[in-house]
């Protein structure tokens, strides 16, 4: 049993969020890892924002204060990112720009795990995350196998809430059904595909994505759900017309550019 | 209006460039960004040379020497790949090898202006890049959204014309129209999709390209051009049969590769 | 004339090395170049196995000791990803890991070709390229056109037989034809298409793939073999329905996905 009761994000405000992002076209400064930079770049373009990744240490922390949102996703952490990461982090902060935190593999390498601690420490607006990366992230779980999660969504529910209250964030858990809480309320999220999991960045993509959602809004708590929708959605839309992951990625990058607010009502 | 008459490039012309490209197949050395690596390696097999992305500091410089062109492209410009960039260059310049500068996001970071206005100095053979970004390399602008553009095209053709002179080289300017100048003759090329701006890498992956088609060339302003339209052909026919950014993709890569020199007259 | 007769492959030993790859999901730790990375990781999980990209210091040797298999390619080896590299495969030496060596480029760079000996000395399990890289790390051979080969793979079967004997490693030389050999005995596997040529990183992925065949198997030998026909196979059925690389690189990670064991009897 979850320890609150989940509520469906509903479609109208799905509608809202995306009529949003698509009129401010967001901004997003984007650290992310080696794997997953085309489809991270493709994904935000594909719903409606602009990406930009902007790394070097001499730049990093400037862009991010000109940005509408910031995504730190740990995945291929050599030091000089980590570098890189932090001025940016710092740079949000400073200037009010909300920033995701996707802290992959969390629970895998105590190295990894210390510069994830280090990150929360420094109030990421969202943490998004597989269930086995957040039950890491709340100390209460071993990790998963390598990037793949080893537990379902559900289980992983107690930590968000958690970590969300510890951290004063919003947390959002992928999985087959989708959790977003803020400590307090939490939404969840059907649909979506198992196609995703055979496909690299559909996860790492999300955390961008959910990055645009955040930007300049005061609802970010559904505006994380919302984007967990949308995604879903567009999963859902990919999956009927695919036969594999080819062409399932292909499929998802034009149902996120294709599906419209009104086609949540 | 202009301030130089605009021809249109003419399709023989550009059949020709096509059937030269296919015809040496040009090993193109690239120092790229880490956003758009597959792209571009996946644009020039499709079109008919051979990329090779080599790095380390202590191979890009005796790798240039031995390419038939090198693309230098600052998207991501850590201070090794800055070093390995200067080194390429400067192997290139020695061994008379044409060499393409992609100035990624210019006009926006102090920083990254310093560097490329470092690697203009160093007498690129063709500068590429959209309105914002030449604007802003002929210190006439204030730069684009990130890495994207806000100008149109047209309104950077005086700016391109001034850079052409001052550093004695060709510069092509990408948008709705493509517009190519040695700072003498000014190219326009129509045509295209506005599906390419969705899809991330299409106007790093076209420097490549260009690289490629001033491989071994007496006529490296016609080669530009040529090359402009090449791909915008190849965008056309994409946009023709693509539903969203996914499939737009795949069908641009496929036509690229289908399109021959014959289909021009 | 081959310096060994050859021997096809057996379908139904494709079929059991294929059964076993879905039946064991091996974690596959990846150390492989800037441009290749994406598809890498989608060939992986299209086929069944678990990508797990971990290159910083700190976690690369750590975290080969966890996997199922380790492939290290220096496609694009900077001194920070070598050091990376040589941890992790003297922790995969340690906990008995099998690893596979990709020697991009081999032969075109001296100071690539010191690093490629290196590795060759700390026992790769597998070593797989193309025919002018496996004629260049045998010394028998002067490189390829950059990272293509400009051999026929049967000229390099003599060079991977004494390569493999002198390393006591299984060598596979991919082409039109591949063959597979520990020394003594030789595999051939015929079928593939060209197309794959022409789509960047099939060959840097199939090494990826037989990292993951030869995870946790006592015949690794005729593993690697079956990891070349159950490649070739997915390349003709492919090729059988794209008309280019775009196309076909999306109906390729398709058919490794959807081929089954009980497609090879």
């Amino acid at each position: 049993m979850l320890p609150l009761p989940a509520t469906e994000i509903a479609p109208e405000t799905v509608a809202a969020h995306l009529f949003h992002l698509r009129d401010i076209n967001p901004l997003v400064h984007c650290l992310t890892n080696d794997v997953v930079q085309e489809i991270t770049a493709n994904v935000l373009l594909a719903a409606g924002a602009s990406p930009a990744m902007v790394v070097a240490q001499e730049e990093a922390g400037v862009f991010a204060g000109k940005a509408n949102a910031v995504l730190v996703n740990v995945g291929t952490p050599r030091m000089d990112m980590v570098e890189s990461m932090h001025l940016a982090v710092k740079s949000a902060n400073i200037h009010s720009v909300p920033w995701v935190l996707d802290p992959v593999a969390a629970g895998v390498i105590p190295w990894r795990d210390q510069l994830i601690a280090g990150l929360l420490n420094l109030h990421p607006t969202v943490v998004r995350g597989n269930a086995s990366e957040i039950l890491a992230c709340a100390g209460m779980g071993a990790g998963g196998k390598g990037v793949d999660s080893t537990n379902k969504s559900e289980e992983a529910v107690p930590a968000a809430i958690a970590l969300a209250n510890r951290f004063s964030c919003i947390v959002a858990v992928s999985g087959a059904v989708d959790y977003v809480t803020d400590g307090k309320t939490l939404y969840s999220v059907h649909g979506g595909s198992p196609k995703a999991t055979i496909v690299v960045g559909t996860g790492c993509s999300l955390s961008a994505l959910v990055a645009a959602f955040v930007a300049r809004t005061d609802h970010a708590l559904e505006a994380v759900a919302s984007c967990c929708a949308f995604a879903k959605r567009a999963q859902q839309q990919a999956a009927s017309i695919s036969t594999g992951p080819g062409s399932f990625k292909v499929a998802y990058l034009d149902a996120l550019h294709l599906i419209e607010p009104k086609d949540f009502f």
